[in-house]
């Protein structure tokens, strides 16, 4: 598919939306000047265009499979990988000790956003690669980042995460993968993990997985959880490569999509693991990782959604089929109003679903920058969010883009359908959404709605702003963020966490849509006759209303979800 | 996959929601007695369970294919059909004076879901069948008849519609398919048709096509198209089989889903066909055959929507995963309350779209039996929302299922997801949910809204009714049903049709959601304290305010969606 990567859409929001230059005014990020994230989005995006979107196709053609008990990846993927190592983009926000550029999560985020568009499979696994260099730099000793770093901000080796084991998903609490002390420094970690993405590759010379285990005191439940990195090659003291771990692939899974990236089971046979963080600190560590990858996933999301938006684009603006209905029309599907209608509604949603994700991206800069409280807050609270809303917005547009395309949209040859069925998992993974919507109504909501509440605050100041300017977008912005406060006011209140549970994923999306609101009014400002005025009158008008039923359903409450008994479901 | 037939659930429909017995009451339908229809649903429902369902998934894995011209279809398909055949299942529907039952076609929708549900790709032969019959039945000649319909209604042959072209898809006007006279009563068919499903299979003897074509003096557009019956096999008069036709299967196209379904290209080289119908009368016929394969393609969605729904409740009864959050829970996911959101909002939208699509037989039954114009009016205004809800259900079903099955639901061994790929198509074919949102706010206003009056009337009658009995329920759907009422004032009155199409798909939506809020609340008064009134409680707080936001949208207007440019898209 031709890609074309949106640098100037992150541009503007990067300038007039999500305010980078607060980050790049820190210390911390004084060197990612305008010029410099140009410079970097311009040439991540030529790579997304020219290596890796050729390689989309062709990796859902040709599934990674497994051969004499290796992983042998889609073709052209080991030289799409070997672009995005030696281009730096496997992390660009690592420590420039290790070799990274230190650059914002900002940047990183729209940078993982294009990769994403472009071959989606393939950029998962730097995904997890940055998940995992993060967790080693806030949690590992300083022997084993001085050993594995380097390596994998490089990109030479790659990273997993293994938490998921057959009895354990959402529940990562109940695993039984077990890890023993050998007394040199080391443990034994036996065990079954599933699910694991990228779980081995032919490309990189080093595959580390981090192994969530539990020690033999190790208590019950999630507490009693350790982090484990276990290399599938034991490196020497110099970095050079040693013995083959006690580990193995036991088998790829047949997924709907995602083609191209290898879903392993794992194995581990008392293979040589080293603890990272403290005993029974695993989840904690953990959690920096999930966290990053969560942004990661919703961006993801909104990647898959762009590609399957200019595919969608450039169809209806090809396919000819009846007469055109307004005058001056190209002569193309693009002229009908209900197709003008679909990729209106796609391209409104991903300038939504991209500004809550920028966001927060920009919150966790801010909390890097200035250890802030209130900014950690505010990341806190938008991560869920935006991994969700762009993992949602992922699937409807590029179901959209399917719709767009009739009955060649359900043709594989065609390729929309295939940005639907790769980014379907992205709505499961990292935290399925309903788990994102608990975590919103429940740990994001324990101080009390108070960064709910100041987001809100920043909202009605926006809306009241542009009431002189722009009433007609303003009014129906500030009614809403006042549905939403009212709301948030309920959630705060429910002592039975089922209350909250109930509608909680019709929360996270009114949360959305509120969102989305408040940044199409931003960008119609800065051009009230502009192109992104017309686009926030669309969403304004058509879309933010959205927000009233899912609200609606968010205050309903368990009481009316648990009237029918399991019997009542079952007839 | 294991699927039990919801015999109880149609039977709860045809009594209490949408009348049967109005159908029954008339001598043309008066042998569908209760205990008929009974036999025939329990009958029809376990050669679905039996014979059907164990098929899904082998035809999933095992698509049709073409081997030197010929269709070999999916294993153990051929055995499925001859159950359908022997059954009698073709088409229950058909006049006895061809071998039919003559069963009303309500009882018949319920049939078709179930099928639909055990082996939707399979299904779909007999599907294309049935609206052959319809079509040849009203509008072929003595002699047609009398050869093709015994041969059609017993199985022994099948059928299949051919519209569509590369170049006219939604726009079945620019088709280029030639007919001329061969002078003998027969007519010379060339040109190559796409799509066309069910074009060709290894079981019925013979295959007989309905094709679009245009004749020498046949205008442009759909007003000079004629309708010929073309098939595989020439039959002598006798109804033994002769000579092979001038016809072929090109090749079979690569879907998302359906993969038992072959979906054919086929070529007419100078083929042997016969006028059905006037010349140039192609459009009335295929509307004959189109309407009815609408409401069957709707049921299509709501089939795959309850099997999607019976497998998701099947897992969330065995995965154990996290603590219940409720007393006396079954310590399954099914306690949680997102799970359970889930397979409740699963639930009452297929309640809500099968009585939509049930209403809209009874309309259809009520019209044959009376040929009364009102009906006739209902069964026109409800056939695109039964095919465009019944079908959007199947999707937003199929993907909830998918997301209770967490990983699991990514995976295709679980079943999970073929629902979701399968049903995918039933969005886009037999008219786009586009195309049909169009219909309704277009053709099916031209009588300035009476038709949707006189059922909104209905509505606040039983709004008004239920009033005393159960205001919490119906004063909503009374506040919706005015909502309604209002946006189709508002519709009627715009001039410029693109002022109606650019909300038409949100109308359609809208209205439907209404539609289910009538159809809860009228289940709801059978057991104010059952099942049914706690279901009715769940949609009509929860899913039924979904209305306002679609509501807004549809009166939003065209002007707003032509603001931005081709080239503003594009930016």
């Amino acid at each position: 598919m031709p890609y074309r990567a949106p640098v100037d859409d992150y541009q503007f929001l990067f300038e007039h939306i999500v305010g980078l230059s607060k980050v790049t005014e820190t210390d911390r990020f004084a060197e990612a000047t305008p010029d410099m994230t140009a410079a970097i989005l311009t040439e991540a995006g030529r790579m997304c265009e020219d290596v890796l979107a050729p390689l989309q196709r062709p990796g859902d053609l040709h599934p990674a499979h497994l051969e004499n008990g290796i992983v042998r990846t889609s073709p052209g993927y080991a030289e799409g990988y070997k672009a995005i190592a030696d281009g730096g983009w496997v992390s660009i926000s690592a420590s420039p000790e290790y070799g990274g550029m230190g650059l914002p999560m900002t940047v990183t985020t729209a940078v993982n956003e294009m990769m994403s568009a472009a071959c989606l499979s393939l950029q998962l696994n730097p995904l997890m690669t940055q998940g995992q260099i993060e967790a080693l730099d806030h949690h590992a000793s300083d022997e084993i980042k001085a050993l594995y770093l380097p390596k994998l901000v490089s990109g030479e080796w790659s990273g997993t995460m293994n938490l998921t084991e057959s009895q354990a998903g959402s529940d990562v609490g109940a695993l039984r993968t077990k890890a023993e002390d050998n007394g040199d420094g080391t443990y034994a970690i036996t065990g079954q993990k599933i699910f694991i993405s990228w779980g081995d590759n032919d490309f990189t010379e080093n595959v580390c997985h981090l192994v969530l285990a539990r020690l033999p005191d190790g208590a019950l439940g999630t507490k009693g959880i350790s982090l484990f990195l276990v290399p599938k090659i034991i490196p020497n003291a110099d970095g050079t490569l040693g013995e083959h771990n006690s580990l193995k692939v036991v088998s790829l899974e047949h997924k709907v999509g995602l083609h191209g990236s290898p879903t392993a089971v794992m194995q581990y046979d008392g293979a040589t693991g080293w603890l990272v963080g403290e005993p029974q600190g695993g989840m904690r560590a953990m959690f920096t990782m999930m966290n990053n990858a969560r942004l990661g996933v919703g961006g993801q999301g909104i990647g898959a959604a762009e590609g399957a938006y200019q595919q969608a684009l450039n169809y209806a603006l090809e396919r000819k089929q009846g007469r055109s209905m307004i005058e001056g029309g190209t002569g193309t599907i693009v002229d009908h109003a209900d197709v003008r209608r679909m990729l209106l509604t796609m391209k409104a949603d991903i300038f939504a679903a991209r500004a809550i994700a920028l966001s927060c991206a920009v919150a966790i800069d801010m909390q890097t920058a200035e250890q802030g409280s209130e900014w950690a807050a505010r990341a806190a609270l938008l991560t869920p969010i935006a991994k969700a809303f762009g993992t949602m917005t992922g699937s409807t547009v590029a179901d959209m883009g399917v719709q767009v395309h009739g009955g060649m949209g359900y043709i594989e040859e065609t390729g929309a359908a295939q940005f639907a069925r790769d980014v379907r998992v992205t709505e499961i993974y990292e935290g399925a959404n309903g788990i994102q919507a608990m975590d919103l109504v429940a740990r994001k909501m324990m101080d009390g709605g108070a960064a709910a509440f100041a987001l809100l605050d920043e909202i009605d100041a926006a809306a009241n702003a542009a009431q002189d300017s722009l009433p007609d977008l303003a009014t129906p912005v500030a009614d809403a963020a006042r549905a939403l406060r009212e709301t948030v006011e309920w959630l705060v209140t429910q002592e039975d966490m089922n209350d909250r549970f109930a509608g909680a994923v019709p929360f996270l999306r009114g949360f959305a849509r509120v969102l989305g609101g408040y940044f199409h009014l931003t960008a119609a400002q800065t051009d009230p006759d502009g192109a992104h005025a017309k686009l926030a009158h669309f969403y304004i008008t058509r879309m933010l209303p959205e927000y009233t039923g899912a609200l609606a359903h968010a205050r309903a409450g368990a009481a009316g979800l648990y009237a029918l008994t399991v019997d009542d479901l079952s007839r």
